[in-house]
C-alpha cells in the first residue's frame, strides 16, 4: 500500500475545505432572509457569526468532505453536512467557555463570546447553533434520499448528546472535582464521549453519505475511533510539551487543575506510543480503501504530530 | 357544527396525556443502558430528569396527540413525538431561568435546576434535553415512513431555532434594554417566535404524521398560530388579573420590568376582544374537520381560559 498524499497536497486540501467550510457559514448565518423569510434577530445573529466565523482548521468538516470522497458524494452535500457538524462543535465551545463552566476569556486569541457579548447572548447563541445543526442536516440539498439523511441527524444527535458530547463534558467536570469530590475518570471513556465522538461522527459520514456496506462503515469507524483518542492524546501531550505561543493558549492547564489525563496515566512516553499503535490501528482500518484512504491516513498523522 | 366535547371530557384526556407523557418522558430518560449501551451520566440524567419530570400540564405534547388522534396516528407515535417537543419545552425553560436570563428561583413551586444543583449542570442539562428532542424524534418508531420522521424533525428545528423559540427570547430580552437601550418591540411577532413556535408545532405534527393533505395541513398551522397567540395573551392578562397562589408564581413581573404585552399594546378590554376573535379564527380554521375536530376546538378554549 502506497501512503500517496504529500504534505503539501494534504495541507492545501485542508485548507481548501477550511476555505469552504468558512464561506459556507458565512452563508447560512447571513441575514439575508430564508426563502419562508423566517426573521433572523440580528443580536443572535452576529453571536453566532463572531463564534462560528474566521478561523480554525475546520477538522471535523475536513473528515466529513475526506471520507465522502472515498464513496465519490458531491462535495457540496459532504461540505453541507461538515457545516452541521462545525455548527455543533462551536456550540459546545461557546457553553464551555462560559464562567459557570471553564470560565475562559480568550479563544484563539480573542475574546470568548460571553466576554465580547454577555453571557445571555452566549448561551442563546449556543443554543441556536445546536439547533441549527439539525436544521441543516435534515436539509434536502444534503441527499435526495429522505432516509439518508435521517440516519446523518439520528448520528448527530447521539454523537451530541448525553451518550456523546454533553455527557463527557459532564463526567470532564465531575472529574475536576467540580460537584464535591473529585469523581475517578476513565480517560478513555471521558475522552471518546466529549471529544471523540464528533470527530468519529466526521468519519461516518462519509459512509452514510455513500451508502456505504457495512464493512466500509465499521472501517470508518474503526478509524474514527482511533483518530479521536489520538487527537487526545496529542492534546495531552501538547498542554505537557507544547508552545503556549503556538497553541494560542496556556500549556500546564491540566496539571493545575490535577487533571487525570492520558499522560499522567501512561507517562509521557507510553502516551507517544499509544498514538504510534493508534496510528497503525488506524492504517489498518483504512485497508478496505487501498490507496483511496491515503487522505484520511495523512489526515490520521497530521491530527496526531499536531502543533496546535 | 356542534361543540361536543363536554368539559369533564376535556380535563380527562388532558389528563390522560399528561399522564402517559411523565411516563414516556421518565422512561426515555431512564437509567437503563440503551441496546447500543451508551453512557448515561448519572448526574446529568438526574439533573434532566428533575426539570422534565415531575407535573406540568403537557400541554404541547397534548396538542400532538389530539392533532393526530384527527387523522387516526396510532397514539405511541404521537406520544413519541409529543416527548421531543416536551424536551425541547423543558430545556428552554432550564436555560431562560439561568441567573444570566431571567435569573429565577422558583418554578413550579420547586428551586430551579441551577439553585437545585449547580449553573454548569443546569447549562449541560439544557443542551441535552435539547439533543435528546432530536435522537426522540428521529426514531423508527415515530413513523415508518424515513420522509415522515424528517419532516418532523426539520419543522421542530426550525420552531426551535433563530427563526423560532431561541430568536424570541433574544428579541424579549432585548425589548427589556438588556442589551443597552429597550429595544421597541413587535409584540406579535416576539410572541410568535418565542412561544407560538413550539405551540404550533404540536398542532402541525398532526398533519406531519398523519401525512395530511396540504388544506388539512394549512388548516392545523391557522389553528395553532391563533391558539399560540391566545395562549400568550392569556398569560399577559394572568399577570395583571391572576391569582399568584394558582399561578405558583408573582403576579405585576410585566410592569415590574416595564414590559410591552398584549394587554399594554390593547388594554384589557382590548386583550380579551382579541382572545374571542383568535378563539374564533380557531374554531373556524378547524371546520374542515367537523367534529373530529371537537378536541382541538375545547383546547383553544382551555388554552384561553385558564387560571395559571
Amino acid at each position: 500500500m502506497t501512503t500517496g498524499t504529500a504534505p503539501t497536497d494534504f495541507a492545501r486540501r485542508l485548507d481548501q475545505t477550511a476555505e469552504e467550510t468558512e464561506a459556507l457559514l458565512g452563508k447560512l448565518l447571513s441575514e439575508a432572509p430564508l426563502p419562508d423569510e423566517i426573521a433572523r434577530p440580528k443580536r443572535l445573529m452576529d453571536a453566532m457569526r463572531y463564534s462560528s466565523l474566521g478561523g480554525g482548521k475546520r477538522l471535523r468538516p475536513f473528515l466529513v468532505v475526506e471520507s465522502s470522497a472515498v464513496f465519490g458524494v458531491p462535495r457540496e452535500s459532504a461540505l453541507l453536512a461538515g457545516a452541521a457538524l462545525e455548527c455543533i462543535h462551536c456550540y459546545s465551545l461557546i457553553h464551555d467557555d462560559l464562567p459557570a463552566m471553564d470560565n475562559s476569556d480568550l479563544r484563539r486569541g480573542r475574546p470568548t463570546l460571553h466576554k465580547q457579548t454577555d453571557e445571555a447572548t452566549a448561551i442563546l447563541a449556543g443554543d441556536g447553533l445546536l439547533t441549527l445543526a439539525f436544521d441543516i442536516i435534515t436539509r434536502d440539498e444534503i441527499h435526495s434520499d429522505a432516509a439518508v439523511r435521517l440516519k446523518l441527524a439520528r448520528a448527530l444527535a447521539r454523537a451530541s448528546g448525553i451518550g456523546g458530547m454533553v455527557g463527557g463534558q459532564m463526567l470532564d467536570l465531575a472529574g475536576e472535582g467540580r460537584f464535591g469530590d473529585r469523581e475517578p475518570v476513565d480517560v478513555a471513556r471521558l475522552q471518546q464521549m466529549k471529544t471523540g465522538a464528533l470527530l468519529r461522527y466526521g468519519c461516518i459520514a462519509g459512509a452514510l453519505l455513500g451508502q456505504s456496506s457495512p464493512a466500509q462503515h465499521q472501517a470508518l469507524d474503526d478509524y474514527g475511533h482511533a483518530l479521536g483518542e489520538a487527537f487526545q492524546i496529542a492534546d495531552d501531550l501538547l498542554d505537557v510539551e507544547g508552545d503556549a505561543a503556538a497553541l494560542g493558549k496556556q500549556t500546564g492547564q491540566d496539571a493545575a487543575l490535577g487533571k487525570t489525563t492520558f499522560v499522567t496515566q501512561l507517562g509521557i512516553e507510553g502516551a507517544k506510543q499509544r498514538v504510534r499503535d493508534l496510528l497503525a490501528r488506524a492504517d489498518s482500518a483504512l485497508s478496505i480503501f487501498g490507496t483511496q484512504g491515503d487522505v484520511l491516513r495523512a489526515a490520521a498523522r497530521f491530527v496526531a504530530d499536531r502543533k496546535n
